[in-house]
């Protein structure tokens, strides 16, 4: 293992996963068009990521705290505008 | 940092994150509704995780490798079902 090269790939590899959820997020939130996206998904992928958060947290590891951190807000949002929408009855 | 303790969180944590792509592919090759899907959110995440699939290499991590081989697949075909979509000129 080489961490200076390891660095080069895990860093922007974090940061784009994380930022990711930004326009999604954001779409979401001004749209309020969730008929696209998965339910399962979006219940898995968050529980996913709060197990990724207590890996951050366990492990001491403030890079993976941070941007887990992060991901499970927007992830949540997501989540939680498309259990609106079923909920709502509109197309799923 | 307790091996066990980690492994705990992280291998469900790994599992849950990557599995989470397969509803999510399968229902947009399905239905090809890709209006709520964020065209930004799965280019960003495409190159993030295709840039694991190289920390996975450089550290010799046969765990982030398998990972992120999968959702580098599941998230590069609803990448590509969206360009369709926005390039065949439907509601983005």
């Amino acid at each position: 293992m080489n961490p200076d090269l390891s660095n080069l790939f895990g860093y922007p590899a974090a940061f784009l996963t994380t930022i990711a959820f930004v326009p999604q997020a954001w779409q979401s939130w001004r749209t309020r068009d969730l008929s696209g996206i998965s339910l399962p998904m979006y219940a898995l992928f968050t529980m996913g990521v709060a197990l990724w958060l207590g890996y951050g947290f366990v492990t001491g590891s403030l890079p993976i705290i941070v941007a887990n951190s992060v991901t499970l807000l927007l992830a949540s949002l997501v989540l939680w505008l498309k259990i609106l929408e079923v909920r709502g009855g509109a197309k799923y």
